[in-house]
């Protein structure tokens, strides 16, 4: 067997099958293999004309079909599975050699397995790849991590088969170790407040305006020609427009209102804690979907809890429906860019903690295209970051803090509003409280900081002077340096 | 050296030196050990009077100066150090003996050291202990965990020195391994909550009346003689009434707004993501303290983003002021209720997933004297599980939704007016998000899992019959089933 093959891929489940297939489009030639053959013959059976594959069974003769230094694509189930192919790939790879994993893993999993294979000698690179099945076959948003010596071989690759924007490649080197797979993460809890955001404001249209779903989906669809222009407000415009053809009713009207999870927007709210960042809306996106699942809990409130609230009022005519839809864009704009500046001060507070150095302006540049938040306005995220790479506060920017000011009272409106007519709105008032918080000249913090003084000698400092003190509230009350 | 001794404290800094001479006042003789000596003279020498302590200068005669069943308390910092102790103590103990592990130790740490003790013939008893130092000497509550065989013998000494309430000692039997250390755990979960939530009851109160601390306070305290009464609702009062002798203002004034953290709340919310339990209120707790320390963050907002807000209007006479502050009143309160139904919805979750068959209602028993959340409400939560020892929800409990019901106008018109004003009030406008998301009769999060089953396949399940099903969305939009 020639080693002939530029990059090779183990796993044909959909995901690999289509990243191989994009490679082989690409014009290299590509290696794969798969546990049981039959999904390599299959492969090569129904796409075999697109390009140049290297069918192989084992697993040392697919090994053997690559050219050195070895580019390896591991695209198997993260955990468990992941490991089982590394140890059965180590021993047949030589100095310098490449595995990429492709796959989900926690980025904890990837700064493991990247120091066990850099103590053999091998390069290990966890990247993200966001885009789905389609995104793997046409074009995904990729963030690999890694050593910048693996990125040179690699990432011309990598480029190549990634999403384009304006003509440049949605696929850039994140940083170190488990750079990419933490970036992603990231990525995906700001997709859970994404859509959260896009629910909410669907809630307020829907229960506001009394129209009917497909109505809305216009207004979906009108929107996605503005600032909030995504594949995100795209696809809600679409699905809002769908009608399910067994009943005839909404689509939207007739899906179970229980929305499930896997896992990624957990991990990023459970490393925002760790960090201590606030991602107060990627949280509440999360807990909101678990609160959907809360079944036994929903049915016992549905059943006691009274609304005693006072529902919206149907705009009287066509100006005060345009009013309130306009107010409702401007909440949902104003709390997207909360939940990207928090989601980017996290992956700042990782990347510090790690020394990661990640470009949080080419973060946003790789996500324009491919991936499941692409949208127009990560250009301005991308413009932010490079008047101000050291930038602490997306929101601060000059660009985001006039079009976040310009809807601010739209926003105020809407979340009140929604407090009033008694409709869930946990991520359009937990970014408002995000905003105003961040913002605020001095927080109750203070109570707080004097309360576990005065009940665990917790001791506190002073906006007057350094040092910290505790005071001796079961004594006569006086202050002492602690 | 003769085996008298009813109970031992290792580990004699003040948490620990409490403890035992808690227990020596109580009429117990105790075995008192610590790593250096210097600490276990000093006890004796002040306060060797007040009861039979027997003092030991190594760990093995210490552990000889004890009955058997051997029960020893550590005392000693949560992580290493009490590993540390344990292998010290173990190969002195016997079968049947009992090691009470009193730290703040993460639940998880307990099941893992039940799990080896228990293989080794010894009782492992990791065991919440709250109220602090002071706690510690004149009546803590107490949550121990482990076999109920060593709840037979180490209980009554356990419930002699807890806290009494109405003659009820503030101590149970909790459950298995970790139950004990998890619910101590959710306790202090629950107390960021509440302190969050006072700390914007505060905060409205003194921007919307423009009142001084001192004024603020007196207020604090007409509400400890109502619903609120509790231990943190009379130390809020204490400290708003303090005056900062060094510089004549009000305490609170001069305190830094940074509040800290030692890590229960993070591990409380992170515990709650892992079992999908929307604890929403000691989630924004959690990051409100996180967001207080944010001060690069800080700095930018302040000096760039607007406030595009209406104060609050200061009330015109005293029936206004009045109404204002029963709102407010009325708005802490039910948003207290959520934040407890959630940490008891979590207590719930974990024990079942654990086989823990924890009594929630004994646990609101045991809370309600000796720790830092002892309130009157917690009869009232506890007479709810007497009512129904399965309830769903606790909010969904007759007495809670009529309490909640009669101030949830207040609470929406309070959620509402600090959105307008600009004040940030996250953990009060997240629990009326969750009230409003649990007792919907529709949730957006069907849009959500229709977003979902578009970009990731992820299928849905619908309203009108059984299975799991699919749209060709990219395709000719028809269903299957999946």
């Amino acid at each position: 067997m020639s080693a002939r093959a530029q990059i090779g891929v183990t796993g044909l489940a959909v995901m690999g099958r289509n990243l191989a297939r994009n490679f082989a489009r690409h014009g290299f030639t590509v290696a794969v293999h798969n546990r049981s053959y039959a999904k390599t013959a299959s492969l090569i059976e129904e796409a075999g004309h697109e390009g140049d594959f290297v069918p192989s069974e084992s697993m040392a003769d697919f090994v053997a079909s690559l050219e050195r230094p070895r580019k390896v694509v591991v695209m198997v189930k993260a955990g468990a599975a992941t490991d089982a192919v590394i140890d059965e790939l180590v021993p047949l790879l030589e100095e310098g050699d490449i595995v990429v994993d492709a796959g989900n893993a926690h980025f904890p999993d990837t700064i493991r397995r990247e120091k066990a294979l850099r103590e053999r000698g091998l390069h290990f690179v966890g990247t993200g790849v966001s885009g789905g099945e389609e995104g793997a076959l046409l074009g995904p948003s990729i963030m690999p991590g890694g050593t910048r010596e693996s990125y040179e071989s690699l990432g011309p690759i990598l480029e190549a088969i990634s999403a384009k924007v304006d003509g440049t490649p949605c696929c850039t080197y994140v940083g170190p170790d488990g750079a990419g797979h933490f970036v992603k993460m990231v990525h995906n809890g700001i997709e859970y407040a994404d859509m959260q955001l896009i629910a909410e404001a669907y809630d307020l249209l829907r229960q506001g305006l009394g129209a009917s779903a497909a109505e809305i989906g216009e207004i979906f669809e009108e929107w996605n020609a503005g600032d909030l222009e995504s594949f995100l407000i795209e696809i809600t415009a679409k699905v809002l427009r769908h009608t399910d053809a067994a009943t005839g009713q909404a689509f939207v009207d007739v899906v179970l209102d229980q929305a499930e999870q896997k896992g990624t927007g957990r991990w990023t709210v459970q490393n925002g804690l760790d960090l201590g960042v606030p991602i107060t809306g990627i949280a509440e996106a999360t807990f909101a979907r678990a609160l959907s699942g809360s079944v036994p809990q929903r049915e016992a409130a549905r059943a006691a809890l009274p609304a005693d609230a006072t529902p919206l009022e149907v705009p009287a005519d066509d100006a005060a429906r345009a009013a309130f839809v306009e107010d409702v864009r401007q909440a949902l704009y104003a709390s997207k860019v909360v939940a990207y500046s928090q989601g980017f001060d996290q992956i700042a507070a990782a990347s510090a903690e790690n020394g990661w150095n990640i470009d949080r302006g080419a973060m946003a540049r790789i996500w324009r295209g491919g991936c499941i938040i692409r949208a127009r306005f990560l250009n301005r995220i991308t413009e932010a970051y490079e008047r101000d790479p050291g930038l602490p506060l997306l929101l601060a920017d000059a660009y985001f803090t006039e079009a976040v000011g310009n809807g601010l009272a739209a926003w105020r409106r809407v979340v009140a509003k929604a407090a009033a007519a008694g409709i869930p709105t946990p991520a359009f008032s937990s970014s408002l409280a995000y905003y105003d918080g961040v913002r605020a000249e001095r927080l109750p913090a203070a109570l707080i900081q004097a309360q576990r003084d005065y009940f665990g000698a917790h001791t506190y400092r002073r906006t007057d002077r350094e040092g910290t003190f505790h005071t001796l509230w079961s004594g006569d009350r006086t202050e002492v340096e602690a």
